[in-house]
């Protein structure tokens, strides 16, 4: 027997497993928050992050459970005599303990980063043969998050009992400490982390470095589609496109408290266009990779605002029963881009209170009108019509029918909007994970349903136009009655 | 000198071999049974078990050789303090120790189940690092086989000798109980357990799971072909047509005591035709997979009797020699189905008393007559013709010519009928066992031998009607004279 | 630096190395031979081994330097108390000891077999855990040789590391019984025994079993071309192309005392044409592969003795340079076979005293003429035109012209022919070692030199008529005076 | 995070970093010098040395940074009985300690060569096992730099951790000496030395050995392409394009301290076409692949000198940021060569000083125009033109525009130059590393930064003309004023 446990146990009406994956009791959905790296890479200061933390409270980014502020790579200025981390005292005049002080006082909490090799990617101190030195630092800073990378890692590499045993010494280290410590590897899909490391984290990087590109190739990523199930050169600047068709592979390795990580978000970065942004930050959360926005948050503008905040997609992110969406299938098209790429892709995949998840990829060049039966819609629940799902009528809900407009947005980022963030106010409602827990959510709430589109029968089909390098994400609810066939 | 030994020894008139694979004695010819994944899942329980072996017998599979019957994942309730497994008190109410006894009084064995990781796939407490403890449990309860799987491994895969240790400790641990537990591996061709398992396991898993499916690509299932031979993410919803597709490679790695599993039948399950569903059996009947039953035994139907109930097939499942056949050609055909696949393709092996198995599998989409020379059917014996039993003249015989009709099989299923099956009663010949050792079977008995539809004189050619997604069974059986050329 | 020494060296005008491979002195040409399996499989013992013996004297091809008579898998009845291995005494009443005697009284070698596993792939016991014992035993019954091989390894394979260490075992062991002992691993090229074995071993297996079949596939050899540089599943039944096509890659690594070996010669087996034998034969010679007969030797035919014995060609194959040739081009053809194969490739290398081997092979199925310029034969000594060879003309030598005829053949066969092979009487030339280094081979002997069919100016082309299924091999010896250009 | 960390401090406008890779203060930029195996392999000697350091020195090779004169394989008479290595007494008569002071005397620097290996390739005495006795002699002798092969590893390879191991303990016996030696790994890209190498060495060789051939394929060098980046016979005669294609994949490896090694340079060795020498030269330079020599120094020829004197490229070469070039796109051609070859490729990269280097290969067989865009050329900068430096103009030099001409490299030649190359004085000037570490290089010095030739203008295309096998090879410098767009 295989991983699809959780597909069976639907099919034959039972939701109950043993243990959730990592027993520190974090990330039991997606890990939601912000980075450095993408938009500050080396200049990383208290000011920028502070910065970044009064924004992410101040437009309601907290609200809705963006909770992780991560400092990424070259915060550090090496180790003192006794062998322990320093920050750089330029970048970090107060510390950061102080900062994580600050961050904590505005209600968010702080990731930090390291390397499992000698040096970080960018050459400074990396924790290789430091782990219990750097997770004590850590945990005695107040840190509530490692990110933890791959480079310079001395050949530890090759097998999977070599990358495990390398990263589970920083786990082991980390729980040493007592503090609970989310625990995220940046270890790019090497060895295959879907395999060994549900046990020893909380998410694994499953490729290499995600770029604000569609679909373009690069030289600089190697590793395309099933390649990346034993990539030997992850790299960099791989593409959304290119990061998707490799991460389709293993869906039924994400579980609560463990997660396949797809990267960071680039929405907000330049390079994509507002439709492939959202198809991005869509299929992101179908695949229960981590919402880590990376955008100048004091440059944010209105389209990323309603983008990142879009409640409906992330109640699909932070869906309580925490299993990936699959692609069903994938066909290629004639109306390629100027890449030469064109295809179009089925997911879908089971909600919490038995809604269904169906989404369309249009990565087409062209807008086009694109179908799902309800046997393919069902299909892990029972090949071949086998589901009994699809023995009943289904409303269908459009999440992205009540995005956010500019107007709201704006009046947000401009400090005018009321309520936290001027569409949902979580923080009233008990917290933004006791929102997004509901079962089932209620139908009523727009914010978390999006709107009603229409319906589909008993073994009917469902349709919708989607735009091109664009998605369409429909939320699919039982109706009442079993349909007479 | 490779593994051609046994089509060697058959070229040159000898059959004498060193050795069987494992010294635990079991498994001399495939292990049959019914497992409770497929149709029960985590919703097993004591009621669901003895219902099932109370019809195994009552249906006459029992009789028929079916014997184990194995507890698949979800059973435990997790550690006691002194570390060893304690069953689920709701579902085994009076524990598996006194289940056991209610299945060894009916005359059947029991099968469990675990996996080499800290956890089952369905996250209950795995077995690494308590080989000792839980072997010792299990023969302490009784238990006959154990199912033991691969998820949660801590990274203790990636070379052939990674793999060999972790399993090979489970199976010093059920040698050293003292009771004979048949060795089942399911760690889906990972490191390939065909080249390291032979002599610490009785059968190992060849591949990703298995689902009810003829021939659909599925994601979740990536490895295709020959990438089967070195798969880094197996997975399941693995179709009929992929899962033996990958196992046509190594048929001579199964020996008696050691084989080739292409995961438990899918028959009875829904998603596969009747047609397929005969294939399906067919062909793991002629590969040496272990006929695991996975139906619903409460609820089986008279064609899903008389497949699993065709005694002809078993004959060859079980036949004594212990040879997989070979696939001995393949050609695409144009007359694909709506998954855009059509194939056809020859098996030939050799069975005890000198018969000969010939297989034509039509995975086009239409019903075809299919062709095989004699030099083709003996190709392992000699190529290009230099195998003398082209020499010969041969009856055919076709093994599905006797299927049970629906209304023996329907009287069997409400209790009516005659026999311990309804066709055979082989406990009242000595046993499954050795009903399906006689060397030659005779040619008298249909219920082995199916019945002769023809002949084929030296060199000739054996032609037959093969339906579509189908197959054609034939025994082949010398006649007296040689022909003279 | 890589191994392109040998080449660099000649183009540069030096030809002395550092060392030879292996320091035991052994296979300073690719050792020749006889051995029991292809014919014999498990059904060897005293009488037909003494039988082949015998033949190997009589029908000269000793006086040859076919030396080495090894008793292949099956010989053995286990180990006895002391953990020693013992004859079979069916097979051997005599034991080993005494065969060990008679064969070296008739002026030959014995070799023997086992595998670097629990057991042989016949499944008798292995040597794995027991090398120092068995080696002992083994020279204490004066055996020469050792073919060991790869089944039941209990999973140390999978890094050349693995393998080497597996594999080095037996290699002191031997070491350590003082008697040199030629050591032939059989590992079917898995990890690339050609990077790891050549300081520990005088040759290696480079991929599974060969069959008797020219080009067909068979699914028991799944690699095929460059898969085999790095093959999970070497198999059997692979085909004499299958088998060169995969060993193309590595003929620098064929060093004095460490050869790669592309398994046991097929001619005389059936299966093969007579041009496909004869090209067979040519290419292992042009190879360096061991050649180790197979025949029935007390059936030898005519044909099949004149091949084995064309001493022109062994001069390649025990050439004292000992360099292997390198396919130079290959092109696909449209004239395919019934298997859909056609090719034709150019090998060509260096031979002591100056001398260049060109070899046409035509995997064609149409008889056809074949070129190649001298810069295509003398490339590896300088690409494009610049090595120094081509600015002299060549005479050209047919080394098939003067192959025995059948009426000469059949006369030794049938004990009336004059010398020891009737073609040459190398024994009283001092040997059939001394015979083949000779430096320059004397131009006026046929039997080593083959018929001069023509010359090729500098810069020129040769041309050949080459049959279907066959091969032309012609050596080029440089004439006296530079060409003018 | 990966390793695109140049490339992001670029865009964010930071250029710090933690540190350099290794910490011998070596190879800051790609090490230049002279190799004695191309044109001399095993027939080197004090003469041949002493000579061609001379050559160096009066041909202004010196002068221009060349600083290394590397004794290859063959040196080595093996070990005496203390186990030390002694140099080969008939090469070097006076001894290589000797021999090294005459080569520091005239002010170059002294390399030598082994094997991780028990033999070199050449089958000399290898260091593995020996690395402290090896170093301490090496460093006794005053060597400067340690060429560290591959051959005869004892399968001491397979996963990085074992490439690592096996390398970094030559590595570690080099720091112990406490002289400087300059350690380059020629482990010919086996296990991904760019990733596990960068802290351990200098540079690591990429890839099989080049030869002097355009793009022929040769089954001696069987990887093609991404295969490079996990191959497992790397081999020999590979051509200029087989090694750039694989290496095109981690520029970002290449770092100040720890270089990709493409091969010593071919230029000079016949076999390329004038057009092929200069794109060969102008690629290594760009990819910071370690100019090494290996032409016969006493015969070098004006277009040999042009080309290896051409300090516009050299300046690439040894640009102080150290950043590789980038392919950035790739199209096949119709115009393919009589090896069926033919493509074009872009390649850019960030120089000091904010310049920017643009290289354009044509690999067709005919001349042809070709374009680029800013946004393609600062691609890697800023996907879709969201780099900066796209709004600005800049002025384009041609690189080659200023070869020195036949006249003149004859001059210096036959000893009748000025100056000490005829063109620049470095020495004069502070020296290579002074004059190549200006930041930036002067505008108005023709030998380091070409003829400008045009200029374009914001989100402007960048044209040239490209002869078949040959490159142009772009310097852009920024104009004073950002475009108005």
């Amino acid at each position: 027997m295989d991983k699809a446990v959780a597909a069976l146990l639907l099919s034959v009406g039972l939701h109950s497993l043993g243990a959730a994956a990592l027993d520190n009791g974090l990330a039991i959905t997606p890990q939601m928050g912000w980075d450095t790296w993408n938009s500050f890479a080396c200049s990383l200061n208290e000011t920028v992050i502070l910065d970044a933390a009064k924004k992410i409270v101040s437009l309601g980014f907290r609200d809705l459970g963006y909770e992780y502020v991560v400092l990424d790579d070259c915060w550090s200025a090496g180790r003192n005599s006794s062998g322990y981390l320093v920050p750089n005292k330029e970048k970090f005049p107060n510390g950061i303990s102080d900062l994580a002080d600050k961050i904590h006082a505005s209600g968010l909490k702080i990731g930090i980063y390291s390397s499992a090799g000698t040096m970080t990617c960018a050459r400074y101190a990396g924790s290789l043969g430091y782990e219990e030195k750097d997770a004590a630092v850590w945990a005695s800073w107040g840190i509530d998050y490692l990110k933890y990378d791959n480079c310079y890692n001395q050949g530890e590499e090759g097998t999977p009992k070599l990358s495990f045993d390398r990263y589970n010494k920083m786990g082991k280290a980390l729980n040493v400490t007592g503090r609970p410590i989310l625990y995220s590897l940046c270890n790019w899909g090497v060895d295959g982390p879907w395999n060994f490391a549900p046990t020893i984290a909380n998410s694994w990087r499953t490729s290499g470095d995600l770029s604000n590109v569609w679909d373009r190739e690069d030289v600089n990523c190697p590793c395309q589609e099933k390649e990346g199930i034993d990539c030997k050169l992850p790299g960099y600047h791989c593409s959304v496109m290119n990061v998707l068709n490799k991460a389709v592979y293993y869906p039924s390795k994400a579980i609560p408290g463990a997660w396949n990580d797809l990267d960071m978000l680039q929405v907000g970065n330049g390079g994509l266009t507002d439709e492939e942004a959202k198809a991005h930050f869509s299929l992101r959360a179908a695949l229960k990779s981590p919402p880590l926005m990376t955008n100048v948050m004091t440059k944010t503008d209105a389209p990323t605002l309603s983008i990142l905040q879009n409640t409906a997609v992330l109640a699909v992110s932070q869906d309580p029963l925490g299993s990936s969406a699959n692609r069903i299938w994938r066909y290629y098209v004639d109306d390629v881009d100027s890449n030469g790429k064109g295809e179009i892709q089925l997911f879908s995949g089971p909600l919490s209170g038995g809604d269904q998840l169906a989404l369309f990829l249009n990565a087409g060049s062209e807008d086009r009108n694109m179908n799902a039966s309800l046997v393919d819609i069902f299909w892990e629940d029972g090949a071949d019509g086998t589901a009994q799902q699809i023995g009943y009528s289904w409303d269908i809900h459009d999440l992205w029918a009540n995005r956010m407009s500019n107007e709201t947005a704006n009046a947000i980022i401009n400090g005018m909007a009321s309520g936290s963030n001027g569409t949902m106010n979580m923080t009233a409602m008990g917290g933004a994970r006791k929102v997004y827990s509901q079962v089932p959510l209620p139908s009523s709430s727009k914010e978390l349903m999006g709107s009603k589109v229409g319906s589909v029968k008993a073994s009917g089909t469902v349709t919708a136009h989607v735009k091109a390098h664009g998605v369409a994400m429909l939320r699919l609810r039982q109706q009442n009655n079993k349909d007479e066939l």
